[in-house]
């Protein structure tokens, strides 16, 4: 157990904390409050209050979409008044709905910040290919049932890898701001009739892992080339890309906060 | 595709089918309709009717209780006239709630029968050991967050191996018939913060699987003796068996008909 990350003066009964956070996303509207919902991050925050007695802000690594699901969401905050990480943890699991567990809580550096010292990112999509309907895993897996070869999604989803821009793979509304993040490693694992997109990144614009998979499934079925991933980098425009996948396929793995970045 | 298991004279249009069944137990009363509810196999029949347009009694290879998973439930029925077994699945499957899907369908003998043909069934339950509230598995993990040593429960999950009288981890009302039952392997598995038990058996008593479960988890405390499971098989009371674990870690995973039986 560390000690309380703000002080010095030890008239400073402060403390800042860092949360390992993992939730269905299901029910909720995203991580942040939408006008048609509330989100995981207020929900948070309500938790904090009811047990503290205090108001904290929540900073998570960054925003997930309605319906999307993280194991390994990090969010930092502090307290004026220090609270036992431990007893508080409980305490927030208590109250917070089934769906939201605080996996584990410290102590963390005053200048620990869940987004702006995040490094890097590993997003996870999951697809369940065949014809079967899968009772047990429906509510963490896209049922695509077209015959999928994955090994020209490899080949393809190896073009992602490098600092580029992504203009491409961003919905709409987000290409204002720059595109440009850098993809570390980028894998297609089969494990039965799953077929798992995992993706470790500097950052992801809005529906990027979801465009991306959906662009892979389609270079899987031979409707595009398999070059397309890297056309699309280079110029090709967006409406060339693939369909975009539903959010219930789609979780947070894991922020990393040092290197090296492993899976 | 297998031919019509009913048939010999060619004005027989009838036939038999096996089915694979996997659903989410979680919001039914199990298998068997009760008073308080209508069971998987019901809306199997009500499925069966909606598409076929003809009535079938729906036999299981078991029943499951309330709560209970299963990912390789097998049921057996006849219809007077055959439908094609994919075009009859995919029907079952847009009519079915999304908690129960038909993996596989296909024409059988006419003298399989999904119980009295079955000569093993492989059950695993699943526990969630630690502290963490991990809200992506709470649906089919039972967490238990004390502190559990696996090999102690290994080495007595080893003394069930064998036929024997398993009244001391059977519930009380289903004493009356024979409790002789064999268990052909046992194991207990650790994957990360999951823990497995795994039974393979030539059948299970009204609770067994839950009931066996709690015993070994008090046994992996150090709570109750390493022993325990052989002096419950060969004379002591069940009242000195451990506690009945909940439903929703428990799942059927699979019905052999042929031997050798393989997890």
């Amino acid at each position: 157990m560390s000690e309380p990350g703000v002080g010095g003066s030890s008239a400073d009964a402060s403390a800042h904390y860092r949360a390992c956070i993992e939730y269905d996303g299901g029910p909720f509207v995203g991580w942040e409050t939408q006008d048609n919902g509330i989100g995981i991050q207020f929900l948070l925050e309500e938790a904090i209050h009811t047990i503290s007695r205090q108001r904290a802000v929540v900073e998570g690594s960054g925003r997930t979409d309605a319906g999307v699901h993280a194991r390994g969401q990090v969010a930092s905050f502090s307290l004026p008044v220090a609270v036992h990480p431990e007893k508080l943890r409980r305490g927030l699991n208590a109250v917070l709905p089934p769906e939201i567990g605080v996996v584990s809580l410290e102590f963390a550096p005053s200048d620990f910040h869940a987004r702006k010292s995040a490094l890097a990112k590993h997003y996870r999509y999951s697809v369940l290919l065949g014809a079967a309907k899968r009772p047990l895993v429906r509510t963490q897996a896209f049922h695509f049932p077209m015959r999928v070869d994955p090994a020209p999604m490899q080949r393809a989803a190896a073009d992602l890898v490098g600092t580029h821009d992504f203009t491409a793979f961003a919905k709409e509304a987000h290409r204002k701001r720059s595109c440009v993040r850098t993809i570390y490693d980028a894998r297609i694992e089969v494990d039965g009739a799953l077929l798992h997109v995992d993706l470790m990144g500097s950052g992801f614009l809005y529906n990027m892992v979801r465009i991306v998979t959906g662009t892979l499934l389609e270079i899987g079925q031979g409707r595009k080339p398999e070059t397309l991933v890297r056309d699309l980098l280079e110029k090709a425009p967006r409406k060339l890309a693939g369909f975009t996948v539903p959010p219930h396929g789609l979780c947070l793995m894991k922020v990393h906060y040092e290197r090296p970045f492993s899976w």
